[in-house]
């Protein structure tokens, strides 16, 4: 064991930066044993260097000037966990162009500018690793990238939301979308401007990642169609529960013969799938493939240790792996295109107010035959002379499914198109 | 990219041995740009080249001679998928000497000689990894070693015998253990000799992996002890369904203050547990720790392609991290005393077989009391002047518990000693 120590440079020390630089000190023992020499946090980049701080960093830790990091050659590998777009992605580059690898918390800029950072690391030949900028301490993108070579993955798909993950899992207890959003709030697991979490933007930038790497090809962001729970009436949340099926926004990455379906949507999940049960603020991905079958990991998707961990793993991943042409940066060699999620076949939730009057269920499920779209289930519950109409269908291409849609929301005793969500396969 | 394929050698060609030859050919293209070179099989060795085979391996792939591997210059790495104890030992120590680090899918060599054969890989400074030894493709093995470094994990639970799990979800089912048991064997989850999975000696040697890789010590299977469920009676499966629970063979390893607790044994989890609704012949592992809190691990803990993919990423992993000085063979640097689990504190669910008459139920609970062992919940059920007699206790320390135990089982009205499990926390 060399007793030289590697030296690691931070940009920011906020929650998840002072947790690495705590973690690794507290545990400095084990981690040299592992890489084989000490690892010390050498600098860390700050805006204010005086700025009053619960951590207590020790003199000469942080800087406010990046070329501190940047131009000291003892320094390796550099763990970006300040966040933001700008001036983030320019340091990053300046950091490879310095022959220094990077790990990083932060998926809006992977989402966005995952193509042109991993090519710069290829270029300068460093490593660019980023296993905190999905569901935190789950290791879903080392067991993507490292464990499943000779799998061919074909779909990924879970919960990646833990803030949403908490607010359906009251939900689902009864209580309203407004009430549980203050709660979340309350709670610290929602922010004051929750729009990220609630409209599934946050899910789609994980999903673009997730899709990136299990299928080797780009996925931006703005390739994610998603929606988000902010539009979910809880009443759906009460009909799939009394239809055994829990309601999860649900991120999905699905290998088809075109190309890959991407998305996210509150999806009917039903109770025996694996993602039904997970519950609160957890986070879960599952992983299907020819080989492994399917495998799910599951866990905290956030917090400032739990992300700090996965910074760790990658640290001590790049450093046990440096001239090894292992784990290049840019594995995106595929160019598959997008396909709409509505080219696939699926199964749909779809809930109907309709006139509460005979020969109603008849005329929907003859306009649903007629289009060759087969029913699983029915629910109806009727009020004040108008009924709620809930139908599960069977998968169908959704071609067909909206066709018989649209013909249904047309009929006169239909008030206008239905409530529509997806429903996953239990299997 | 280089153009000069790596080559690999396989000690074995059966299930495991060609599927992994099958997956890197069907995956060349995407291997040789993760590795940054192609990899493929140059030799493996079997017992007799000449045998009927479905696989129809290419000309010149097997030998029968082990120096043909040993003595190959170009064979950097070899995967040793045929099992047993000796010769296999010998010949990894023979591959260590001769400079090739060794994949494993060898659990029982492993539980048994790990010690011996992680210090001569060491020594040699070359690899030994073993993924696919513990629960196949589930990369718990990769988890543990890599992404846990910065985060002290203080328990590792969990389902790792796929074949119990399968009949311990068919006996939920109403199922008894001897149907079950030829179900199992009918669908190939058992062995025509079912024994080390029904008494908890497969799940052990897994259990003593797991545990020596956590905590950085060493534990053999011998230190294991392990209860199956070849002894488990069905009214406790549904007693303890009654209670809200399932019976699951849960493989233990905790941390505590005296050192480490390890153990298999049919225990009760809450149906609100994650480890709960992990059914059929899926494995299912939890790690518990400071900084990541709760990481579970689920899928298929068997089958040839599952735990081929599981030796890939390892061939994978020692190719993109020779002379690194990654993840060091020997990290075995703790050497902490074993407790046993009767030392801490457990919750328990006893079956009093008792004579059906007033007062009985009153006099056990009052010793239960008197030995300060509380009750959570009591379920009886009576037929013919005698009685079952269900207790689970709250955790208490089982020195307390087994006083109680063997007061009670003393009484006049009771016959003799109670079935007795221990039941997992919630949380």
């Amino acid at each position: 064991m060399s007793d030289s120590p590697t030296r690691i440079g931070l940009l920011g020390y906020g929650t998840v930066g002072s947790a690495v630089d705590r973690l690794l000190t507290a545990r400095q023992a084990d981690v040299a044993r592992v890489v084989g020499a000490p690892v010390e946090v050498r600098r860390a980049l700050v805006r204010d260097v005086n700025a009053q701080r619960d951590s207590a960093p020790r003199p000469g830790l942080l800087t406010s000037n990046f070329s501190d990091i940047r131009d000291d050659p003892s320094i390796a590998v550099v763990a970006e966990v300040m966040g933001g777009v700008e001036p983030t992605r320019g340091w990053i580059l300046e950091l490879f162009a310095a022959g220094k690898s990077v790990v990083t918390a932060n998926k809006q800029l992977l989402a966005r500018h995952g193509a042109e950072l991993f090519a710069a690391a290829e270029k300068h030949g460093v490593q660019l690793r980023f296993e905190a900028s999905v569901c935190a301490a789950i290791p879903v993108v080392k067991v993507l990238r490292e464990s499943m070579i000779a799998s061919e993955v074909n779909a990924v798909l879970g919960i990646v939301n833990g803030t949403t993950n908490f607010m359906l899992t009251k939900m689902a207890e009864g209580a309203d979308y407004a009430t549980v959003l203050a709660e979340a709030q309350r709670l610290g697991y929602a922010e004051a401007d929750p729009t990220e979490d609630v409209t599934g933007s946050d899910a789609a930038a994980k999903v673009a990642i997730l899709a990136s790497i299990a299928f080797h090809t780009r996925v931006t962001i703005d390739d994610v169609p998603h929606q988000g729970i902010d539009t979910l009436d809880s009443v759906d949340v009460t009909f799939a529960k009394d239809l055994g099926y829990s309601i999860k926004l649900i991120g999905q990455a699905r290998r088809v013969e075109a190309g890959v379906v991407v998305g996210v949507a509150p999806t009917l999940v039903p109770h025996e799938h694996p993602l039904s049960g997970v519950n609160g603020s957890f986070n879960a991905v599952m992983l299907r493939g020819d080989a492994i079958r399917e495998i799910t990991l599951i866990g905290p998707g956030a917090g400032g240790d739990e992300t700090a961990s996965a910074v760790i793993g990658d640290l001590m991943g790049v450093l046990g792996t440096s001239n090894s042409g292992f784990l290049r940066a840019d594995s995106f060699f595929r160019d598959l295109p997008l396909v709409p999620a509505d080219a696939v076949e699926s199964a749909l939730y779809l809930r109907f107010d309709v006139r509460d009057e005979p020969g109603v269920l008849a005329t929907l499920a003859t306009i649903l035959a007629e289009e060759q779209v087969s029913i699983d289930s029915v629910v109806q519950r009727a009020a004040d002379g108008r009924a709620q109409l809930v139908i599960v269908t069977h998968p169908a291409p959704e071609g067909a499914s909206r066709r018989a849609i649209s013909r249904i929301a047309d009929l006169a005793v239909c008030d206008g198109p239905p409530v529509l969500l997806r429903v996953l396969a239990a299997r």
